[in-house]
């Protein structure tokens, strides 16, 4: 069975912007999603920020191997239910790749605890894409380096923590660097963010940025089934020890009682 | 000038539970405070979750070097704004020890960005904390393990990042292991979490526990001023580019515009 | 195709010991090898430290996915130049598992760069061991945790650098804990350290046992071709620089001059 | 008591290089630990490959806090032993700062357990060095990032493993990025590579350069006592367990026999 991976687009600019219209008709989150369908190996399908529940309802993120989350001008409008649900499906092993202004989304914003920021310029500079870590299989197939000839600049620092693995570093034109591929695991989620993605460029129509988004599906996609209750926190009772323990000493909580939250 | 501690106390069980009141007569947070100022190089105050703001106003919190966290029945009372207040905090440089049941505490979750979980059983069992990281800085004058003879048993799997270093690990009596001391470091800040610390046990009058909770201090307090606008992402303008650039392409943004949030 | 691993073993205690001779009549490598061919997607040969070039000749290794290593008493015997033609082919791509003493072997302390010691005592006691990484592809299928009635008890301190990720922790019964299963990165090449399997005992036996070995071998398999040249330091002449650069300043190399070393 | 650092220099272009002897005439390492000794709490003295044992005795090291290595063309001529005795301390706790080209040094590649390539061109471009660490130690008082006007270029990808921390991000003027300032924990001892430092430029008698190695050195070094027999595997036998056990099952080693190596 295929990998399924669900594109999640904020879809704004597509709809209030002629440039972004016109490099993305049918929105980059379809653009996305086609190019992840070249894959036989991948099923890729579409969600947007107007759809009820975001598009993305209980239901459909349970079967949902890997999300792909790209959002810039609306992301105060995405509504904390969905970013808690998203959020618990990581836990449980939902795969996560966050694109370019996706930094500043609730979601990630959310799962590295930290404020996501950087430095930025719209200047149309090239950028070029170093790959750190060779044969790391999100850099499958991809040479020393890549270039866009028009990118969106983001410079260090970033206001993450420390990645698992850094895949990627950008060289900017105007002086700048940035960790462009960086991976994290959040309980059983593995969970990519990838620099690249400014809107008024052709970036996602770029083979290699492409390769690099089907290479980050199959990295991130968990096989194992999602851990139930993963935001439990099991009494293990003392008559149920692997270890014959008998209890000793003053308790809070009378038997059965369930933990503070 | 001696590092500036404060011990923050959730301060419930001291009032409601005979046992606990017992052992710790000026509440948990007092043993804790007391324990800090044996080294002159520390000086400790507490706060609680009663005063107004918690007691962590942001002026209070703006002149504290390292905040200690011990919550457990109230993590729900704690309001989402000094917690975010705090979170800032560490961000741009405050250091931060999370103790036992603090786990579960906001600002924890926050800052981890997964559910903090674990297993438990509160059957006064003895547990051995192993150092797995001899001569950190944490582990200073540490032998090579030390013993709690009661200890309400956490087990793994505890759901926390992959920590930056493991420094500690706890064997329980009854067959559990859980990874008892974790570091982190959250933007400028350094986070400690130390699973030691049952409100129904003497744990904060261990001497080795107090060593740790000293070592812990001075492991994560960072002298340099704190970082400003941490949570920003400014924008740096093509004619203030550290090499010279013309702008290119079409633009999104506006000159002067700031960035979407 | 299925995926190639080749079983190191030492082949000693086989040789010179009843008790192991007796558990492992084809030797210990021969037991892993079984394990591993149970799953289709596998296909495991052995090597020991008594055939030309310890088994492993540079033909070999060029056609191996992922080595497993057991070695225990004559860690000393093995040829440095193998070690080296080992270590090369890791930072090329090749998996590499190493297994309980091997903790101690050429190849471990020469990835690792630290001395690999640890605490050990041979009472046939019980090790019960938690997945700390649910749904880690290592534990994949595992249940919370497992146990093996008579162990070699490993302990802390693990003299081994912070890992990618702590897969297990084991409990022993006489008090000592140990990160059971550790991931490392060397290059392109993906290495595992899973301590069970002391040779008096039927560790390889243990079917949870081999389930882990099953899946530490699909995870160490990078698919992507071996990088060649991996110990050069490629020169980057100033006239096939990326961006437009002219030399300036003195040199100390005349060109076309290899680095130092 | 000052901080005790000794800077290691390899000390054979300062001999036969007018141009390295100009810019260093008392040699660098005497550069870089006048440089140190600007900062009254550390007290740094050099040492060269050219007196007996390159000038580390094994009692020099046991009182050396932090030591300092720069070597370029003579690696292959430092001796393994000296190389085991400095990974030794190491271990055990002392600090180790690796400069520029000392990436091919022994003692580095020795302790990352990679081979610790890159890419190079010697053109006397521009480099600017990020801070992507802000507030780390490392970085204590630097500006966002700084530049040196003729670097050599060293470029990804930079064959080590993923570090503790990514402190500083070079972008090279010619179109390359380089992880320029890493650290790691190997054993007790804290190691940080720095990237900047061709001999045929003035980098050691830059100032921020000189405020990184000091705040280097203040990092790496770890006030508690050196760790004993570090490479030791201590036997705990049965009748000292913690917890009280018995001995079952076959055994391979005698009472009281060391174990295999």
């Amino acid at each position: 069975m295929p990998i399924r991976a669900v594109v999640w687009g904020e879809n704004v600019h597509e709809q209030t912007n002629a440039t972004v219209a016109g490099l993305y008709p049918g929105g980059m989150h379809k653009a996305i999603a086609d190019a992840l369908n070249l894959d036989s190996g991948l099923s890729a399908t579409t969600a947007t920020l107007q759809e009820p529940e975001h598009g993305l309802p209980e239901a459909r993120l349970a079967e949902t191997d890997v999300l792909l989350w790209w959002g810039h001008a609306a992301h105060g409008d995405v509504s904390d239910e969905v970013v808690d649900r998203v959020a618990a499906q990581v836990w449980a092993g939902m795969g996560l790749i966050v694109l370019h202004s996706g930094h500043f989304s609730k979601i990630f914003k959310r799962l590295m605890g930290t404020p996501c920021g950087l430095t930025w310029r719209e200047a149309g500079e090239r950028e070029r894409i170093w790959v750190t870590a060779p044969n790391h299989p999100i850099a499958a197939g991809l040479p020393a380096y890549f270039e866009l000839e028009n990118e969106e600049m983001y410079g260090e620092p970033f206001r993450v923590p420390e990645p698992l693995e850094t895949v990627f570093i950008g060289w900017f034109q105007g002086g700048e660097v940035f960790r462009s591929g960086l991976t994290y695991r959040r309980g059983a989620g593995n969970v990519f963010y990838f620099q690249p993605g400014h809107e008024t460029y052709p970036t996602y129509h770029d083979a290699t940025v492409q390769q690099v988004l089907r290479n980050a599906v199959h990295w991130a996609h968990n096989p194992a089934a999602r851990i139930g209750n993963v935001t439990d926190a099991p009494n293990r009772p003392v008559e149920d020890a692997l270890e014959p323990i008998e209890a000793r000493g003053p308790k809070l909580h009378a038997k059965g009682e369930a933990g503070f939250r």
